[in-house]
């Protein structure tokens, strides 16, 4: 269980490295097709397969690769839906007796468990998951830059080959993406806690809205807009990902539902919501990245917005001409008010001088 | 229950209309502090008054108002914690015989049943709640743009005076915000919902991340930074919160419950998964604003972006020049990735514009 992230920085995306060719990609849709696109910009001929004529037709004619049959294959990439990820991986292996298999599906101990109950040699599997995605799909939707800077996980196993990973990584360091090697059991205790734990509590969230008032709505802001974002997405294709890691999630969703428990016999302010509360806030400072984490080197302007056309991208050129490097920012507003507020982050030593800068320039700046 | 939202669009920010004066305001940190900032900048100065006499002291040295006793009030606008609430609602009703009283707590059953309970004439007190703030506190937080384009709810109740009603409507368009008229039962019926419900199941969300290894984390992407962002903050103020809106927040959290249970039984893949997903995908539908709703008119462009000093600005200043208004922005990287994704949403029909202007100064554009 080590993070292995080594040789992102030092690779440059779209070099092709240690990637066995040709290259098969079994499933065309958004994930498919992105891969295509992605090794094509790196200057590897991706070789195109779907059932669906449709969607292997149209990742050909986005430009993901050849729908012409490889005469032979160094690597498959499967990527069909998690329901079918088994299935798939084990024809692959048997139809290229020489080739390394990997999938790009969500969940990362099944496929492996199909292989071996098929009784499949695994030394030639490595299972891997690019933690990118969009609320679009279909081959149409495909992009070369969908991988770039994501996390992309590598699971090898206790039977696989050293020379499997080793391609299983080069793939996904030339769709631009960085490494991540861990277990496919900690991959899925993984993914359990960071995105589909947190999947359902969006979707438990976002459905109690069910029957609420327009007028209640009226109230909401950014918090719950961001809280329930993620529930928008493809339901058949989560019902796939949260049953097939089931294992995983239930410790989790019981632990909640625990809490929720000693919760309702609490609400009046005893204790138990306390510790909750606590819990969070701490959980917060856990995630890396701009948001999650409160980084003492970093700070917020706050910069008034009018929601008329141009102003945001006055402010943006404003910005610019700071000479200020911005490190992230946010925008909270909804088409009712006739002014948004934009959260600008930069590092702390910087701040005064944008805040100065915008001022100058007639914003009105609040840190 | 009605939403009156009438005169924001109207009415100038800062036109001080049928404000009742002298203001004072009771509690200065961050809000009440802000809203004497808010009133000052329309030309009202707020008379100011705390126990903690740095707070009161910070809030007239920032210019939210002076710290000379009134000889009259028109309104007193009480800015305690939740806990305080009712005790100095009640207070002022008693100090000032002639005035408008209203508070800016985020919970609206319990002061006015401490009005009743304390066998004060209810009248002139109308309760209600700005739908902003911060994660800082303490008036040397607080700014006089806090509340522009937000909801602010008015509670007026069966009692209550319609020129009290009035007078707070004026305090909050004084103040910058829009107004949201509802009953104190509908408003904690309404932010049980959307706000409360939300920050207990983010903090279970965060609190779940407790002792989750630092590799597992680094898989972690935008989608759990947005869900977990409101659980930092202040665990003291969200306990009594929480608790003072125990009732409201009761049913729903035995609703989540219940389908935690159900779930719990179904994570194989039956109906009540689905069911579940399917309830999430129709209550983002429900929210107004940019982010939560699919806007048929706009469109996401994502634009690939090192994360290096003065790209982010680049950008932005390319984007400016391409003369397209940009409507909402995101930014996803975290500090161990190369390239962060921005995605621009703008109307559907400038979309192709500011992807072709982008995209000839160089920039890596997909929609």
């Amino acid at each position: 269980m080590t993070a292995w992230t080594g040789s992102a920085g030092a690779m440059r995306p779209g070099d092709p490295g240690a990637l066995p060719t040709p290259v098969l990609v079994v499933g065309t849709g958004l994930m498919g097709a992105s891969v295509g696109l992605a090794l094509g910009r790196a200057g590897v001929v991706a070789h195109l397969r779907d059932h669906d004529a449709r969607h292997v037709e149209g990742a050909r004619s986005v430009g993901a690769g050849t729908v012409r049959p490889p005469g032979d294959v160094g690597l498959v990439v499967v990527a069909v839906p998690p329901d079918a990820l088994g299935t798939a991986v084990v024809e692959a292996l048997r139809e290229w007796p020489q080739a390394v298999v990997t999938d790009i599906g969500s969940v990362k101990a099944a496929p492996l468990s199909a292989v071996a109950a098929a009784g499949e040699d695994s030394a030639r599997y490595v299972g891997s998951h690019p933690m990118a995605g969009s609320e679009r799909s279909g081959p149409w939707a495909a992009s070369a830059d969908l991988f770039d800077g994501r996390a992309w996980a590598v699971t090898p196993h206790q039977r696989s080959a050293p020379t499997a990973a080793a391609a299983v990584r080069a793939l996904a360091t030339t769709c631009g993406a960085t490494v991540v090697e861990l277990s496919p059991a900690d991959h899925d205790a993984a993914v359990a806690r960071i995105s589909h734990l947190p999947h359902l509590m969006a979707a438990l969230v976002a459905g109690s809205l069910l029957g609420c008032p327009p007028e209640h709505l009226a109230l909401a802001g950014q918090g719950l807009r961001d809280i329930t974002r993620v529930a928008a997405g493809d339901p058949a294709l989560w019902r796939q990902i949260v049953a097939a890691n089931a294992g995983q999630l239930r410790g989790l969703l019981e632990s909640v539902r625990a809490q929720l428990d000693a919760l309702l016999t609490g609400l009046a302010g005893d204790s138990v919501l306390e510790t909750l509360l606590q819990r969070g806030v701490d959980g917060t400072r856990l995630i890396p990245g701009k948001h999650g984490a409160r980084d003492p080197l970093q700070s917020v302007l706050y910069v008034a917005v009018p929601d008329a056309p141009g102003r945001l991208a006055q402010l943006f050129a404003d910005a610019g001409q700071s000479g200020v490097n911005v490190e992230d920012l946010r925008i909270d507003h909804d088409p009712t008010r006739p002014v948004g507020l934009v959260e600008i982050v930069v590092t702390a030593t910087s701040a005064p001088t944008l805040a100065r800068s915008l001022a100058e320039r007639g914003w009105s700046v609040h840190s």
